[in-house]
């Protein structure tokens, strides 16, 4: 049958690619994923999917760091005109973007594949150097990017989805695809958890192009360490003044800011394990020459460990107000998103290394790395685990042309069909 | 003929506050006052004014601080939805907003009056305790607002521009009447300058509402000691990287810029005068978990001589570079304002005086102050100075609900009145 | 007469010059100046002199600033070891260096002199470039030097108590010779003051070489704009730990006083006039590997009125609670000098312009100039024009090897005769 | 045979107790070990050791971070007051305390011994809490003290030395003890190696009390993980200049400083593992009113790997030009310790636990921690490894009274006997 299994993804591999081009094009920050899920949707609903979407997908108070509803209407109106189908796009209205779609092969286990949808805030190169600009799929969204590699996922998911109605006949058990909003930013998760994404799962599966599998032929069959995180909006409120005639008037925001965001990043090494701390963004001013009554700081703790994370945590709490009182500013903070640590489950990497050298395909097989950044995967599969399944996120190898989150990321993609025929083999070797 | 001045004046009053809040509703930034500058010269143009305006009336060329063309593009639109006549707009293309009016009364000397127009780049208050806001006539351009002023500037100007034309017989020489652009961030006077605007002038006179005159019925006869100015724009550019799987590899302009604008503001004070130094704004960073690889600020030196404001920049300079050097990023920095030092003359300081004591309206009458701050009025009277000509910057009395550039800034609109007849009884005395 | 008194000076020029070097010599910083304070009374007794020292001229209890017993102590024995006389450095104990000296010479007004005592904490440059060094005459002390010409003050008090009692018969009224200690740092003069220094003086009158008179022949007849000042100790406690076995069980105490230095010369101008602020000397830290348990900051905060140093004093205790509130450190401060604004008074300004004119020995005599600066001067010359009295600070010009507390600071000895002349016609002109 | 080694230990637990309080209440620095060294000299003498000590024990041009000459002599005139033999001291002179002692048994390998033998500059707490203090064998030595347990390190070292002594006939091969001064701080182990140390040693052997191992009972048999580490002194030098006279004339060297240690502080943490950063002391300014021309840092970086380690030291050196760059400072930057990273021996870890467990005393026994410091016995080991010998550091369990260089720190003895067996039955499974 694995011949066969092979046969089916090599048939679907040029979809994939145009998959992944039509996602990279049309690329959606999280919670606006409009088109991509709309699209997705519609497909799974064609190919026979019970499929949940909208608020039986997502538990809207639960979500964490959506954007504004005025931002939100724009994403739904742009997504409509780049090809979504308006009234399925309707029923996402405040962002609810997720989807749970289940195929059901008869009595047996549950097996979930997690995919992740949502693309970066980020600007896209406009290099000839950049084979996505080169080759006319680059994003046609400013200021947003896929440059982590999820439009692959949307694309494998899709590639999944078809090939599992064709081998329905031959499974014992149900298969739950999960396409998952927010990844980035720790704010999706959790609110598919509250809405049932994992209830009644047996077995997990996530995957990523790239990370620590950078080379063409490569795969992971296991990650631990994924770290624990918050991410947090802070704000400054000052008091303007002419910064020429009274500037001793103003009470400044932005040098608050700014003192904060340099001493934050001094908070002191764990001895531990791995923490980071990191302010990525910050927007301060009214004009040249005000004193700054304003200031927003975008940023996000980590730790190997809840208790490094909460000592990150604690300690820039303790920076804000310290930087507020310096500057006679106020100070407000609000938790954006939040994702706890996890480890793969050692049972289900064999079973992927199994199947992986049974493959043939790839070149160098890694039984475990240590991931060292955060994955909203860890939040489904710490869940699954708790209620007695098992679960492993594994990376699947491919050449990159940047780093992850470079406005020149972009992957091989050539490493969709192996991907996809881990999958399959994986819910064959599992229901079949 | 005094006793008619003032009824001139008088007759006039409600109009000059109509005009002032119709301004106020409608406030335009820096070379965006488009519909302003079309209001304005409609009106000239209507009363018989040789009218400059357009590439007549700005130096292209010297132009510092410039929106992008695609910004102008916006607001030419905007200001002729809001009642702009589109073919003087047309006109404005590039922010060309800057008006030159000659009447012509004769043999005799050339009197010039300045009123900048611009508007400030802050949110006006939406308070019911804020008078505009509960008046009705609060702006309507989100993140811009009249908070210094200017509004009343303008409406002196149409209100003297109207009186004129009534007296003109009695009248031997010219009156020239500037409306600048661009006050803010002294980015305007020196390409009206480069345009001609003071060529000729005898006598200079400009008016500020307000400033160190906070009270009802205050007259400052002169000022001195503007302050010389740089306005900055800074970026700095680094390396984007995950922020958790391999901040070392990010190059973080976010901490580079904070780290400059907090060391920029410990310049050590100068023991020869007064300097400032302010980081207005600062926007960086693409991601809340991406490495800050770009940052921008927008800030400004000042000094009491143009010595103490060289030691400010060369100062800035050394931090900017030092900055990118700590945090291995590039940087580059851009002039988009200037504006050198002035002082009033005391013969048309005394000119002033009398015509003030004579009036009789105002309540205290002060000589001279020190302004410690920046107009770019100073520019045209140094070149006015310069050409043996004179000049005095007045400031007339009034209340004020806020401080200058604060979000409740606002006027009391009676000092207008008594403003207009003094400018008109100087021009009288001048040339009368 | 006056030929007669020009004559005096000129005899004991040499002996200026030589008590000028000998002080330089073995220089001692406020508090300690035992040798100094011991050779100045031993010699005013020997002169006749009516002489207050010890707890008979400082109150113990308002002295600022004082270094411990155990330093103390082991000045006391330098001083001796260098040359004074054991008897007199024993009533100074506790670093009662403070000498009140009176001349009766019939009735008629008190005249009071003011001559400060104390160096500085500078090692001074042991250079062939540096004339004290190259002549001999450089500091024995280490850490110690005369760098502000406070030597040279010393050594015109002598000269002038010398040629006072030479023309006592042409006197009447009092003579009365301040010689203060701890001048750096605003010290001294409260306790001085507390003992009764200024109780029935008529006129005082202080000098100093250099500051604005820069160069030789110059006079500054009167000052004004002294600074107020407080003088801060600031201590952060911290926890220490292993830097790199467990950093984040320590709490930093050097980076909270890092933090804190940076941000209080990050305030904000002042727009009411000049203000200053500098953390002169920090020290941190208990060896290289240890997390910093213990900061300590000498600082001071200055502003042209007590309401600018107010707030510059107040915005320096929102930053030291704030940067210990970021650090988790504990924090002290203590008030180790204080001194108020003042100006000199007209009057004896014009006295001392004409003398000096007839002088005929400045070639440059400048009215008045804005000090910039604090002078302990001022807090003696104050109390006197509160009680009726009145005063003024003259500035003798001396051409400087380099500015004031500088390593390299030497002033040209050619300006020490002038000065005791203009001093001595003074005292004639105001009771001879 | 065992029993009669518990015993041998048994009789000379009260000697190592004594022994231990002694070192404790003679404290010395790196390089300053006078008199501990002495003693140590003058008992292996009499024990009949070969004892190689001064320049035959530590190779002068390679001591990293020595004091100046003027503070060794301090410190070796302390040393004989406090009892060492003055004619040992002198063959000491300039820091040359290391020893090299060893007994020849017979034919067979050389087994090493490495015991560190210098305190911390840290104040001893005086407080009755305090067991050392209460129990009257507190630090004598201001500002220094064992804080890190070597005290009991010496004290297991010559006990060792006197047990070996008495079962010599039993053992066939070489016993070698190595007394290393300067541990703190890396600065020793190099120039012991470069005079011999470690030649021909075939096992090596280091131990240390607590970390760890914080609790009575436990034992960990090996440890990895050993940090690299460069140790260094940086000069910032400005210009000084009167504080408030002319501040804008100064330049700061105690602000680039404190700039410079925070920025390090902000070096982004390294995905590749643990990295460290300490300014551990920073001593700037002369006065309280005179910008601050001088600065000095005493700092260090770690890394889990010597990239680790560049990536930090590479960053330092860019952020303290660049602080210099800012505050118009010079710069200097001096290497004073480094150390390299290290890995205990797998089969030496086997060796010891086997011990171990036969003994019966550890209640718990582990067999390897990670260590996330650095220890100069890295150093050593790495270099008989790379001889092809083989090595291992184990960690004695103590109840610890506060963390290592805490100034509360203590140990609980008992712990000093189990220790000394353990090493002692080590020596005699590899050459007994």
């Amino acid at each position: 049958m694995t011949d066969t299994l092979r046969q089916l993804v090599q048939e679907i591999e040029p979809l994939l690619i145009k998959y992944r081009r039509d996602f990279h094009k049309y690329p959606e920050a999280g919670w606006t994923e409009f088109r991509t899920a709309a699209k997705v949707t519609e497909k799974l609903l064609d190919l026979g999917y019970e499929v949940k979407f909208g608020a039986n997908a997502v538990s809207q108070k639960d979500m964490l760091g959506v954007p504004s509803e005025d931002e939100l209407k724009i994403h739904m109106e742009r997504a409509i005109k780049q090809g979504a189908k308006p009234e399925i796009v309707k029923k996402m209205e405040g962002g609810l973007t997720g989807i749970i779609a289940e195929l059901d092969c008869g009595e047996g286990p549950t097996v979930a594949l997690r995919f992740d949808i949502d693309a970066n805030d980020i600007s896209e190169a406009k290099d000839e150097k950049h084979r996505p600009y080169q080759d006319g799929f680059s994003s046609e969204n400013p200021g947003v990017m896929h440059a982590c590699g999820h439009d692959g996922h949307v694309a494998m998911g899709l590639g999944m989805a078809q090939i599992i109605t064709k081998i329905k006949d031959k499974l014992k058990g149900k298969v739950r695809l999960i396409f998952q909003p927010g990844e980035e930013g720790s704010r999706g998760a959790s609110a598919m958890v509250a809405a049932g994404a994992v209830d009644g799962v047996d077995f997990i599966l996530g995957a990523h192009i790239g990370f620590q599998a950078k080379k063409n032929g490569q795969l992971i069959c296991s990650t631990g360490k994924f770290l624990a995180t918050n991410k947090l909006d802070v704000t400054f409120t000052g008091i303007p003044a002419h910064a020429a005639a009274a500037p001793e008037e103003g009470r400044n925001a932005l040098l608050a800011a700014s003192c904060a965001a340099l001493n934050m990043h001094a908070i002191s090494r764990h001895s531990g394990g791995a923490s980071r701390i990191t302010v990525g963004m910050l927007n301060a001013g009214q004009g040249r020459n005000v004193i700054p009554p304003n200031a927003l700081m975008k940023m996000e703790t980590r730790g190997e460990t809840t208790d490094i994370n909460d000592y990150m945590y604690n300690s820039v709490q303790d920076i804000i107000a310290g930087a507020a009182k310096m500057y006679g500013v106020e100070f407000q903070t609000k938790i954006v998103g939040a994702t706890k640590s996890g480890e793969s489950s050692p049972e289900m990497k064999t079973k992927v290394k199994n199947i992986a050298q049974e493959m043939e395909v790839f070149t160098e097989i890694i039984d475990y790395v240590s991931f060292g950044a955060t994955e909203d995967f860890s939040h489904f599969m710490t869940v699954v685990q708790e209620n007695g399944g098992i679960g492993t996120y594994v990376m699947v190898g491919s050449q990159l042309a940047a780093g992850h989150h470079d406005f020149y990321f972009d992957f091989d993609e050539s490493c969709l069909a192996p991907g996809v025929e881990l999958m399959l083999k994986t819910v064959v070797d599992l229901i079949g």
